[in-house]
């Protein structure tokens, strides 16, 4: 028997509230630079001292051994769906960043509004990095004139400077195609073509993509310096198992940046809109406490600290959470995970694969007897290093949603 | 998607330098006869203490729990091959460890010279364990005669006692088949058959071992006690992909025993001939540092003291590692793993299943905040307890040679 067959059979419909907290890229490195000590260890967190008492603790590996995850796989992640069997394309990712909303069967593609020559050679994949009010000019232009291509809608939006991303929606059209980006200069655009040469969805939408190049290439044909355009990551939203459905909890989503906003839609959450701090969300969650089953929070500035090289930033947004903590624990959930989507080590300024600490509160959580919830404390924690989309589960446990397995 | 799959489109071409130490069988036991100590937490090892500051820890799993490994597999999981699907049969280990230079599609056996009745009925299965010098004698003289069974090379190396090794060279050969062992005294040599009746190659390799009987026995005839021979593991050496391709690193072994230099051939690593000692291993190490991305460095000491039940040899092997190890850090590596190929606890005199510990140092593994490197303290480390074969992925991790999954 496959294992989500068995965690599906044994699901409860129960009231337990069900909070996931996730602070990005909160995982992080001890290094002697930093005096061995990482960000959430440095950190000054009176709230989460409070919770970790009762807590268990562990941590989690995002997708596999050594593999960094980007915010895609990370949250499918969290959110109980195996990476690797949920993979979603690149230009879908870009889309979601850009606040689009997706519909199930959409083809997205990420564009790059580049230079040709008069044969049509590449001769500056990216038009000189132009600023982003020409790129949304251009897109403008592009929008006004091209609604659809035969039966396919197409939805244009400007990211920023040379960015944007093309949407198709219409019906069985399918990705992933090969890239319409030579990926040097010197060269024409390369024609795409399905990824799965047998595959009938695919093939029609390369040629959908073709008829695009030939409406899209003469409008742009007097711009300078960007009178064309490359298009790479081209696929279709994953057809995935809405949330509701998996896990018998009826979910909400309070995230501020557009990107996590679009994860939790992929998976049918719905979105809360508003908030615009951590304690404005906490607040908010007060308010839609008896609406909801689970509740996915997001914060961003733990990862933007990471990715800056900035301990001090990464420290000080880690203190800034805890601070608002008491805002949510007014109304305590009955599960309550705090963790990271991934690593983004300050000593990296990037994500990385180290696994995320997790801390894990609830009635029966048990108590692993820390004081903090920290990488090296999580270390030896009775959640031990799992799997990243296991951590659902456990929450589902804790909240008594699962049945017994056999007598 | 497959894992490996994804590893495999993951993986980049970089600059870094790769070291994985194999003190063979280092993994022990707390016991009380031994004051509670492992022998690794018992030695004076200034040089890795060192280490261990800058280090991430953990425990890892040769094959699967309770799983007791050979140096086969636990050698292949080392190298990131998992040993349940890339397995090895007896005969090709046996070769390896005579030292024999073996090509993909050789199939070999091991064979036991033994004395046989007028009848042809197995009498003793070992011929009163010879001594090697007679069996050398027996070799020498099957070698002369056969050379050739059809258009397959016959070779035909002694080992010890009764013990010899039959590698049959040719194309279309496959194993496995059914040993030419009746197991026990009293009944005649089986006819070996194909272990997959279906396979063709199976079928022609089990008429050579007929084939190489019907001239064989007749040779030895007249020799008492050894006028037979039984043979079984009869396997070819199986299809491995090769560790450049598959990890995109240049591999070196270092390694004084014939069988970690057969295992290391067998995955494609280019063998470096010529030190006796760890302290030589390490000179030579530097001297071909900038000619490989990747050096397997392999101590058999610990192994031995282990097998032989002497903790203060163990011990003592431990601290002679330790003692050399500064001469390795005089370049040292962007990643450095230490670690065995599996527990050889000097409480059972052989080989176990318990997890083996690892140390795992690069600038960004981390720091466990461990003082030292043993198996308790690796209990509480970052890695966790995880299967070996992931070592290499974090050793690619560590050396920067992963992209980033996703967006």
């Amino acid at each position: 028997m496959n294992l989500d067959e068995l965690y599906s059979e044994l699901t409860l419909k129960g009231g337990a509230k069900l909070v996931l907290l996730v602070l990005d890229g909160l995982g992080d490195l001890a290094t002697k630079e930093q005096g061995y000590l990482t960000p959430l260890e440095a950190a000054h967190t009176p709230n989460l001292d409070k919770l970790a008492k009762d807590s268990a603790q562990g941590r989690m590996i995002p997708t596999a051994p050594g593999i960094t995850p980007g915010s895609g796989p990370g949250h499918l992640g969290l959110f109980g769906y195996d990476p690797l069997e949920f993979q979603v394309g690149r230009g879908v990712i870009e889309a979601l960043g850009l606040g689009m909303e997706l519909k199930a069967g959409d083809v997205c593609a990420r564009a790059n509004f580049a230079t040709l020559d008069a044969k049509g050679i590449v001769t500056d994949r990216r038009a000189g990095r132009i600023p982003t009010e020409t790129c949304e000019k251009l897109v403008a232009l592009l929008s006004a004139k091209i609604k659809k291509i035969g039966e396919t809608e197409v939805l244009i939006k400007a990211g920023k400077e040379h960015r944007f991303v093309v949407v198709f929606r219409g019906k069985g059209l399918e990705g992933p195609l090969t890239d319409a980006d030579p990926n040097r200069e010197g060269f024409p655009i390369p024609t795409v073509k399905p990824r799965d040469p047998a595959n009938a969805k695919q093939k029609k939408m390369a040629k959908l993509i073709a008829d695009f190049y030939k409406a899209a290439l003469p409008i742009l044909a007097k711009e300078v310096p960007a009178n064309g355009f490359l298009m790479r990551g081209i696929a279709h939203q994953p057809e995935i198992p809405l949330f509701e459905d998996r896990y018998k909890l009826k979910p909400a989503c309070l995230a501020v940046y557009p990107m996590y906003k679009g994860l939790a839609q992929l998976v049918g959450m719905e979105k809360i809109e508003g908030p615009q701090t951590i304690a404005e969300q906490f607040h908010r969650y007060l308010a839609e406490y008896d609406k909801y089953d689970f509740f996915f929070i997001h914060y961003k500035y733990t990862d933007k600290a990471g990715e800056d090289g900035n301990f001090a930033a990464k420290k000080k947004a880690i203190e800034d959470f805890d601070a608002a903590l008491p805002i949510l624990l007014q109304k305590r959930p009955d599960v309550l995970a705090i963790t990271g989507d991934h690593s983004t080590p300050v000593a990296m300024k990037g994500h990385s694969w180290h696994p995320q600490p997790v801390l894990l509160h609830s009635a029966i959580s048990g108590s692993d007897k820390l004081d903090r919830f920290t990488e090296t404390g999580a270390n030896s924690g009775s959640l031990s290093v799992f799997p990243a989309k296991f951590l659902i589960r456990l929450m589902q446990a804790n909240g008594r949603l699962f049945d017994k397995f056999g007598a």
